[in-house]
C-alpha cells in the first residue's frame, strides 16, 4: 500500500465543486425540463443507463416517483439493441444517463425512445458526445475529466442532476433547500471518520450493502464499487428484501453496510439492522443519526432523501482504503476500462 | 445428506401440471385482460412484488415490453408503504404478483395503485387472499399448496401466467405456441442431467448467475435460490453488465451459471461467456444449444424467450442437491418462513 493518493481518492473530493457548478450553470436547463414536464404531463418516465449510471437512475426513480408522482420505468438497453423492440413512448419523457455519452447501446436506446415518441433528456459529463448531440435536451453534469476507472464525482454529480429534475418537476421546496446545501455537505463529508468500519471488512469474503428507497439506490452503487475496486463480493439489497431469502447467508461476523438517512424509513431500518445484529452480523451504518453498533456520522443536507449521496463520499474513501489494503490499485482494475462499449 | 426427497425436489416436478391447469382454466381471464389492454391502451404497466415474485415481474417486464411495446415500471412497495407517495396511474395497468396474496405492503401498494387510477390485476396462488379480494381482475396460478419455503412451482406458474398476459396483449402466435408446449417441456426438464455442474460449485464461496432479457430475470431467481437454500453467495447480472465492473471478481475457478436460450442474444452471450472462460471462470450454460464448456441440455418450447423457465427446473434440482451436499435442508432454511410480511 503506497501513500500516494489515488485518483479515486482525489476525484471523490471534487464532487462538491462539480455539484456546485452544475446547479450554478444549469438553472435554465432545470427550468426547461420542469416546463416540458408540466406541459406534456408524461404518464411515465423511462430511463436508460448502464453500471454506475444505472444506479443514479435508481436514485432518480425513487425521488421522482415520491415527489412528482409519475412512475419511472428502467428500460434495459437490450430491448432496443438486442431484441429490436420499439416501445410506444408518445406519452413519455426518456432520460439517459451516461458519463461518456458514447456507449453504442445507450445511444441506440435513446434513438429508439425518440422514434417511439418520447422527449429525450441526456444527462452526460461529455457535453458534445454522440448521446448529447442526438438528445432533445442536454443536461451536462460539469464533473470535469474523470481519470479513475471507478466513477465517483461523476456518479454524485449525475445523481444530483437527477434529483434536480425531480425538484424541477415537483417544485418541492424542502428538496430545493437540500440541493442548495448539498455542495457544502459533500465537502464536509471528506472529513468523516469511516475507519471504524475497516475491521468488519478485513478478511471478509462477502458484504451486503443495504438501504431503503433512495438509500437502496446508493447501496447498489456501493456494492458495485466494492467489487470493481476491492474485489470484494458485495451485493446490494433493499433492507426489506434482505430480511427474507438473502438473510439466510447472514452468520456470525457477516458484514453489512447500511445507508440510513433520517427519513420515513428510519425506524423500520433501525429495527431491521438490530435483528441482523442479533443474528451475528457486524453492522455499520452511514447516517446523520446514531444507528446501531458502528455509525459513520454523515453531514445532513436537511432532507433524508438527499443525504445518502453525502454518505457516499465517506463510503468511497473507505472502499478506496480497503482496495489498497488488499494490494489493489483502485484506479486501474486489471480487467476493466473506463469507457464501456456494450452491444 | 438423506435420500428422502425434499419438498423442493417434489414440488419442482409439479410445475408442469400447474402450468397446464393454469392455461386450461384461465383462458377466459387471459382474454379479459387482453380486452382491457386493447380498450384502455395503457401508457405504462406498473408492477409490485417481493422476492421470487419480483423476479417473475422482471421476466414479465422483458416479455411485455418486447411483445406489447408498452414500458413496464417496477414500483418499490416502499413508495406506498413507507413514503406514502401516491402515483398518478390513470393511464396504467397495475399487476401485483404474490403467491400468498397476504403481505401487507403488497396489499397496500395495490390499494394505492387503484386509488391512483390503475386497473389492478392480482396474480396469486391463494385465490381468496386479501390481495385477490381487492383486485379488479384475479388471475389464479393454480399451483396448489406449496410447502417448501423455497418457491419453485409457484414461481414457474406465476411467470407462465405473466407470459400469458404478454401473449394476450400482443396476440403473438409464436408465443402462444410456446406456452402451449410449456407443460410438456417442463415435464421433460425433470430428466435433464445437471450433474456436470456440481463440480464447479463444490467449495465455491461465490457464484454469478447471468443471462440477457428474459434469461436475466431467471438468473435473478436462480441467485436468490442459491442464497436461500444452499447458503451460497450467488448474484445475478445481465450478461452485458457482468462484462464491466462485476468482472473484476472473476478469477481462476470462479463459477458462472448462464441461461442462454436460442434468441436474439445467443451470439453475443456465447462470445461473452467465452471471454469469461478465458479469464479462468468455470462456465456452465442451461441451453437448448451447445454453449461453452458445460451445457445442461434444456428442452425447447420453440420460443427462446420462454425457454429460460424450462431451464429453471434443472437449476432448481441442481441447487437442491448443492444444499443437501452442504448439509442443509432446502425446505426449511433456519432463518426464514414461508409467508413474508414486510412493512
Amino acid at each position: 500500500m503506497t501513500d500516494t493518493p489515488s485518483l479515486m481518492f482525489l476525484e471523490t473530493a471534487e464532487a462538491a465543486d462539480a455539484v456546485e457548478r452544475l446547479f450554478a450553470r444549469e438553472a435554465g436547463t432545470f427550468a426547461e425540463i420542469g416546463r416540458v414536464i408540466a406541459e406534456r404531463r408524461p404518464a411515465v418516465v423511462s430511463t436508460s443507463a448502464r453500471g454506475s449510471s444505472d444506479h443514479a437512475a435508481s436514485f432518480f426513480k425513487y425521488l421522482f416517483e415520491i415527489h412528482a408522482g409519475i412512475p419511472v420505468a428502467s428500460i434495459g438497453p437490450s430491448v432496443a439493441s438486442v431484441y429490436d423492440a420499439p416501445l410506444k413512448l408518445d406519452r413519455a419523457l426518456h432520460v439517459t444517463i451516461s458519463q461518456s455519452g458514447a456507449s453504442p447501446d445507450i445511444v441506440a436506446a435513446q434513438a429508439s425512445a425518440r422514434k417511439g415518441g418520447a422527449v429525450t433528456v441526456a444527462v452526460v459529463n461529455v457535453a458534445d458526445s454522440p448521446l448529447a448531440q442526438a438528445a432533445d435536451i442536454v443536461l451536462p453534469i460539469h464533473a470535469g475529466p474523470e481519470r479513475s476507472v471507478a466513477a465517483t464525482k461523476s456518479f454524485i454529480a449525475s445523481a444530483a442532476a437527477l434529483a434536480g429534475i425531480a425538484q424541477a418537476a415537483s417544485g418541492d421546496e424542502a428538496l430545493a433547500g437540500a440541493l442548495a446545501r448539498l455542495p457544502q455537505a459533500l465537502s464536509s463529508a471528506c472529513d468523516v471518520d469511516w475507519s471504524p468500519v475497516l475491521p468488519i471488512l478485513s478478511g471478509a469474503a462477502s458484504l451486503y450493502t443495504a438501504g431503503r428507497g433512495p438509500g437502496f439506490a446508493i447501496a447498489l452503487e456501493a456494492a458495485l464499487k466494492a467489487k470493481e475496486t476491492a474485489q470484494l463480493h458485495a451485493e446490494a439489497f433493499s433492507l426489506a428484501e434482505l430480511m427474507h431469502g438473502p438473510m439466510q447467508l447472514v452468520d456470525k461476523g457477516f458484514p453489512i453496510i447500511a445507508f440510513v438517512p433520517e427519513d420515513a424509513a428510519l425506524a423500520s431500518s433501525t429495527d431491521s439492522l438490530e435483528k441482523l445484529r442479533r443474528l451475528g452480523a457486524r453492522v455499520a451504518a452511514f447516517s446523520s443519526r446514531e444507528v446501531g453498533e458502528i455509525t459513520v456520522a454523515t453531514p445532513a443536507t436537511g432532507h433524508g432523501q438527499v443525504d445518502p449521496l453525502v454518505a457516499l463520499v465517506g463510503y468511497y474513501r473507505l472502499i478506496e482504503r480497503v482496495a489498497r489494503e488488499r494490494g489493489l490499485n483502485p484506479d486501474t482494475p486489471d480487467k476493466l476500462k473506463k469507457v464501456t462499449e456494450t452491444i
